[in-house]
């Protein structure tokens, strides 16, 4: 199911090591101004570079292959393209009967009857994230004034991430990272309840990112431990401003005119150059394995611009909503 | 927008102080036998009555009053009412204009132009998860053999979580709680990527449920801190069964076979005795509130059976889905 | 899956011999005044009485159950019940193995595996359509000044409908009979390409109606008889005016600012006094059935006002789809 | 909203002289086989070529750029893309401000604000169609056994369609025309009421499709006109084979295991080289108008097998529903 949201509608297309990988963004007004180089600030941040982050050179270069006239959207569905271009198969040729630890190689073989696209990693792939980074483009200019701002925290428990990733890259190893991002401007009463609530929807869509292991809101796992008289953040005013921010600015699942505020834990990059534990699933022999190709180290160092892309995918479709049944409809 | 779910559905309706809460599970297969008294454990396990929960006391009585025949599902949508008894607004009177910390009174004032029923919480309130409890116990016997067991950890972070509540409650004031949930039994292949691995939609289900600020799988946060040696789970045997279980049950947004494990953290319950800082919204004026009221002071206590509920549709939800797209479905 | 609507989303329930049935209307934004004598009128047009109707006597009073506070919609999804009053499930008792010819019967126990409720039809039953009257009434209000009007044109062939009915009646028999439906004040632009055309959502939620078996837009199959030059409209101004009217207000699936007009084919009352010729499903042999009961001769007497609800349920939503979706959504 | 189906979603792309095309397919269960020459046969019959058809040539090549693995489907999402080689938007330069009758136009650019592609028709254009086509192709598979075929019956209300098609065309002027569908083969049992019963989905999936302005299942209109004694068809074996098939295959929204049945009225193709009046929208002037460009004098003559490939899509999606919701789910 490889589509989200209500109004404005993403959906994912496209395999590691496919021809193309791509987004579908639907449902996304007319009129908004689009040139491609708009896209690139965004795709250079999740690009590869930087130490820690994967050998595999892409040009992200973004086709607008429709719903775009006159620099302006139509109305019409986009579609956003990507070639694959840096592609090198062979890396997957000996890992069809052992399926890498930490993925979904073995659970996908069950679900799909050993037909789904294993090279890089088919449609699991990080790879397919480019697309959602061209959509969130789009999705912060819905957003007006509001701005969706996502760092790494810490990889490997240190706010040295960097070093920290290629310490762990150095040792054949990979890293975790804390990401969290934060979004001003937005007006109360964004989310609909009872189950489309802020929280659930962001969470929903930042799972679908690999590796996502956890998701809290405001003081979160914190808050487990706290008391009420602690926990409440005092209202200083009619529109909703709070003396402190523990409810990362929702409360019943609406936003509440704070700064919103969560935190991703991510887990280290599964594919290492280190040995692993896996079974032949032919024989059912326990076998060593090594994974040979290009990975990032610390996969949580690109990731936070695909988060405020999946943020603003998801705020932009609230607020659209919102508008669409929004006291007055009737007159 | 009170649905969840794609071919198994779940509605929600109904105002804490209203004439019912309920639930309307559309997409059952038919044939399933149920008794209303089956229903009898679960709600009691929700029932209010422990040290530390509210003193409402609600019969929580459901009355099927579509769907079922004989005994058994028909496959119409089945409605499931409960009457709300034990009910006094008088407490809310006061609150017309002065919102309650950490509760959803402000921005739903701004999100529904003042129109939403602001009495016990209204469709915000807690009493609707009966609904969500009532609807679980058919959606556990959907599963089959697998077998969804959600606990307290600790509240106030101790494990001797009543006791916890009750010195919460004495002080005029409430705790958190940590609650766990474990699915053993599960199929591996499980989920629908892109947007609909397993932890998205629990995630965003559970999120629904009032207090829940954030869910981790498997080691979660501390995965974060981890190197990929350590974190990923060496497979054991071609079922994929694996030496430990980090990934908590899922990986790539699919179910693996081994135990599914999820963590909520839960903030202490906003309604306390203690006196609070809020705004009078005519005058914007700060003043003094004191909540009246019955209510839990650790809204956490009752939780456990709701978050099973919750799982358990989400996981039926999927199985069918799986059922429908399963390979050889042109045969 | 008895859910229709992307933001006003409306939910049908019940069967026709069980305690309730009714509609659950969520998405209806907060506000809208509704006391429940206002949905008299419409209720009272869509109830039994003329010659050629049912001897099945309802009093049909609306129970509003959530959704409503102080007059008005509270943003909350809208539960009305209505009770089931005057049921006789004796002469169903016959029926269980003879299938009725016309009605969904046969096809139902296979599809249900026999579990479906066979009594008065079930959840198959027209009697569900008192649910749709009275969420038409909501969303005629939600259309502001946009009027909905639909008519019986003639029934059995002739104009004089109601006689023609009596006389079907008379005979045992039963008649059919062609609806005409028109919406003036509607705005130009409703409707969402490609796959939501206003005709394709209209007739999605009305061959939802037992015993439709046709819908044509303005000169419908006439028109594949016409040439262009005669079945084209003259446009007469920029608002959109046209000299002739046989798009029936749709161009390209958007609503062209001139009335909406639509016709629609209904087959008469499967249920008969006159024999009909079946099997006995236990035993394979034919039998001869006389359906007892208490039957409309003419079905389509008691339809207008429910066609008129459905098609005001379908524009609203697309009315506050179009609001979300307008141009200037990022400013 | 660019998406149709529960499990089985087909979405369309692309503008007609944008640069492709193209159809996203998710939800299809992996392990289908499939190579592009599958799909020539039916990309044919819906290619131009014969008199009455437009002289727009396009290869009509199909690039299947996800969702295919060594020849079988993945269970990730397959998007086939079309590109647009024989373009001349020339034609449309002289468009802009002078709406052409019978065309979405002026409604678009109402609803749009002027953004929406105009060249062509954009993302209104037949051309879209093809990508449904291929898409059906697929669809056609997960029907197993049943066959789906449509024809013309009669354009301009003669049975010699091709002829009638050419004198239209050498008038200047264009011609409706009347489409047949027939699925023999299916199993009893597909349709989901309340809101998605056979009938309603193929009527709103078919009316996306340019020019179609009528649909009736079985005796359609006719029933309107009959008595029950005349209408209803006697059965004739447990299976719900019946002795008529005024039903046309369906019985309270339910495939009663006779074949399906329906018509479609097709209106003439709304470019024509004869004058026509219009309004200039910046003078509000009337103006005549001769469109350019090359069109399908009949456009129902192409559309036979874009029919059976929306027929295919919605029933294969109702089947792969069926098999999930289906008794027994649970054990």
């Amino acid at each position: 199911m490889n589509t989200f949201g209500r109004l404005l509608r993403v959906h994912l297309l496209g395999e590691s090591h496919g021809p193309v990988v791509g987004v579908l963004l639907d449902g996304c007004p007319a009129g908004l101004p689009l040139a491609p180089e708009d896209l690139e600030a965004d795709l250079a941040r999740r690009r590869a570079g930087a130490p820690g982050t994967t050998a595999r050179r892409e040009a992200d270069r973004p086709r607008v292959l429709s719903g775009l006239h006159q620099g302006r959207t139509t109305g019409a569905p986009l579609l956003i393209a990507f070639d694959n271009g840096d592609v090198d198969s062979a890396d997957y040729a000996g890992l069809e009967h052992t399926p890498r630890p930490g993925h979904a190689d073995l659970a996908a073989r069950q679900k799909y009857a050993g037909c789904a696209d294993p090279r890089g990693g088919g449609h699991f792939s990080g790879r397919l994230t480019v697309g959602l980074v061209a959509a969130g483009v789009l999705a912060k200019r819905l957003l007006g004034p509001a701005r969706v701002e996502a760092r790494l925290l810490e990889a490997g428990g240190r706010p040295d991430a960097e070093a920290a990733a290629a310490e762990a890259a150095a040792a054949g190893d990979s890293a975790g990272g804390l990401i969290e991002c934060r979004v001003s401007g937005l007006p109360a009463g964004l989310g609909e309840p009872f189950f489309d609530p802020v929280e659930g929807l962001l969470a929903h869509a930042l799972f679908a990112l690999g590796g996502v292991r956890g998701i809290e809101f405001g003081a979160g796992f914190a808050s487990a431990r706290m008391r009420g008289s602690e926990c409440n953040d005092p209202i200083l005013d009619p529109a909703g401003r709070t003396a402190t921010n523990h409810a990362g600015g929702v409360n019943g699942g609406l936003t509440n005119g704070n700064p919103l505020v969560f935190r991703l834990a991510v887990k280290p990059t599964s594919s290492i150059a280190l040995p692993q534990r896996t079974v032949d699933v032919r024989s059912g022999q326990l076998v060593e394995l090594r994974v040979p190709g290009r990975h990032d180290a610390c996969h949580a160092l690109r990731l936070p611009v695909v988060v405020e892309a999946v943020t603003a995918l998801v705020l932009a479709d609230l607020t659209l909503v919102q508008r669409g049944l929004a006291h007055g409809a009737w007159t």
